[in-house]
């Protein structure tokens, strides 16, 4: 194979848990192995303040440290690493080719581990009010909401965690979920419940962010009584799940209802040589250390692919 | 369903990584957890001087210490723990029953995280010499061994990775290997190779250990040429794999080659409410990452089983 500069056995498409797990093992299987993260080390993590369900993790560590340690970790074994968005996957033949903001690279394999985005709502002025009231990401100073009214859209953990966060500093929180059941773990339903803070208005879809500049209300549908209603808020939190960044594969893969890759348990798509790790698939828990042992089992088959090629 | 001291939603057999970091989210889902261990906190992880590549511990974490870590936090929230040995196991039902060393437990989902245990070649002088120069977990005491010569039977990554500390501690080790190639990943075999006093013999398979109340020899046979030598060591040291601990299953799942379990992706066996996790199934990476995602997604199979029982 070519000694060239920019020729990898192993190019890792994410540098989040997933990413830096299957990093880690194929530097520590000996090929030459390229990371590509868009944003910083850890991906997603870095937007958490504290991950306390990592396993090991007694105290819990910081998202931000827990993610550059997995970052350094993978280098230390020998994985490079490049900051740099992937705008196309040549995904067939032996050598595969990975356009990026920074140049192409060469692979032998790629495994996707790009994680998604928050999923948007698609209703009038979330766009045009984005950053200006509407959050898609976590609130970033949520001391600034305190003693306003925010709605929170959404049944998940997500969502939950974000509603009981703006509670806790001082905002009146209105949870708007479509369905009549929350889907978050107990724990968290348990500890939504008893927040005084929180209220709930189930079976009821938002329709409209209202506001010029801000945002001053919320137009939602009850679908039981289909009946519209405004909840006068100052702030709209999306938190409807989010979007697996799949679109590097597309017609490589199949996807679930929910747009995520659906694969055999080797994780491999149509295109030899190709596999997938971490939130991008179906079925996946959502969690670092299913991520983790996901790039952990993408790095095998990537490593049984390399020694035994089709 | 009955609120008795010895009624659990969710019983783990075995407390290492699978077990841990599923019991961890079984309890975290606020399911009443209990792991039994027949040994101590963190399962096989103790016999590891240091973990390097457990994504996110940069400068490596000893065994032990991560292990206890694991058990600590499954404890945190909120699982319950017992070392005992379980005997048996009615899988039957919407109620399981666990015996154990320390009693019975009635539990409505369990999940088998038991690894395995060193296999044995089950050849004269093996079992009479245990302990006695013949060792099938890790040697203890390495610096015991310097100046003599040791064989190693195996060629997977403990093997090497046994004869590589061996000889570091000034051993003069002879790998003994049926096969023509090792199975160790590159790094390690790289190692091995370019170390002076690790030397080979493939295609040859150990015949009996020889020696009365202490290892003289080893008696070996050379595939290729169907001839047969005696090794003059005073110790040998069993590196063939590992026997997973699936009797308590036995009916209830399918095995493969190697005597592991083959399971869907949700890990389930034909009982429901009965689920594998960790080094017992088919495919199992054998890495704590991967272990612990295997121990996530089983909790979340159990999860769902008793949230809608079949």
């Amino acid at each position: 194979m070519p000694d060239l500069p920019d020729f990898y056995d192993v190019v890792i498409i994410g540098g989040g848990p997933a990413g830096l797990a299957a990093a880690l093992y194929a530097a520590r299987g000996l090929h030459r192995t390229l990371i590509i993260e868009k944003a910083a080390p850890g991906g997603k993590i870095n937007q958490t303040d504290r991950v306390d369900d990592y396993p090991g993790h007694y105290q819990g560590t910081p998202g931000p440290v827990l993610g550059k340690a997995m970052w350094d970790q993978a280098a230390k074994f020998g994985a490079e690493t490049v900051i740099a968005e992937v705008t196309g996957l040549e995904p067939h033949g032996g050598v595969k080719t990975v356009h990026t903001t920074k140049g192409d690279y060469q692979a032998r394999t790629v495994i996707l581990a790009a994680g998604g985005e928050p999923r948007r709502l698609g209703i009038p002025g979330e766009a045009a009010l984005l950053g200006k009231g509407v959050f898609v990401g976590r609130v970033e100073d949520p001391a600034a909401l305190s003693g306003k009214a925010v709605a929170v859209i959404g049944g998940g953990d997500s969502a939950l965690t974000e509603a009981l966060r703006l509670a806790e500093h001082g905002a009146q929180v209105t949870v708007v979920h479509r369905r009549s059941d929350l889907r978050a773990i107990e724990v968290v339903q348990d500890a939504a419940h008893s927040n005084g803070n929180i209220a709930f208005l189930l079976n009821t879809v938002a329709e409209a962010v209202l506001g010029e500049g801000g945002v001053t209300g919320l137009r939602v549908r009850n679908l039981s009584a289909n009946a519209t209603e405004t909840l006068d808020v100052a702030a709209v939190s999306v938190k409807v799940g989010f979007a697996p960044n799949t679109a590097l594969l597309d017609g490589l893969v199949a996807l679930d209802t929910e747009g995520r890759i659906t694969t055999d348990e080797w994780l491999t798509t149509a295109a030899p040589g190709v596999f997938v790790a971490g939130d991008v698939r179906a079925d996946a828990a959502q969690l670092v250390i299913a991520a983790g042992g996901d790039g952990a089992t993408a790095a095998i088959a990537a490593d049984h692919y390399l020694s035994n090629p089709e």
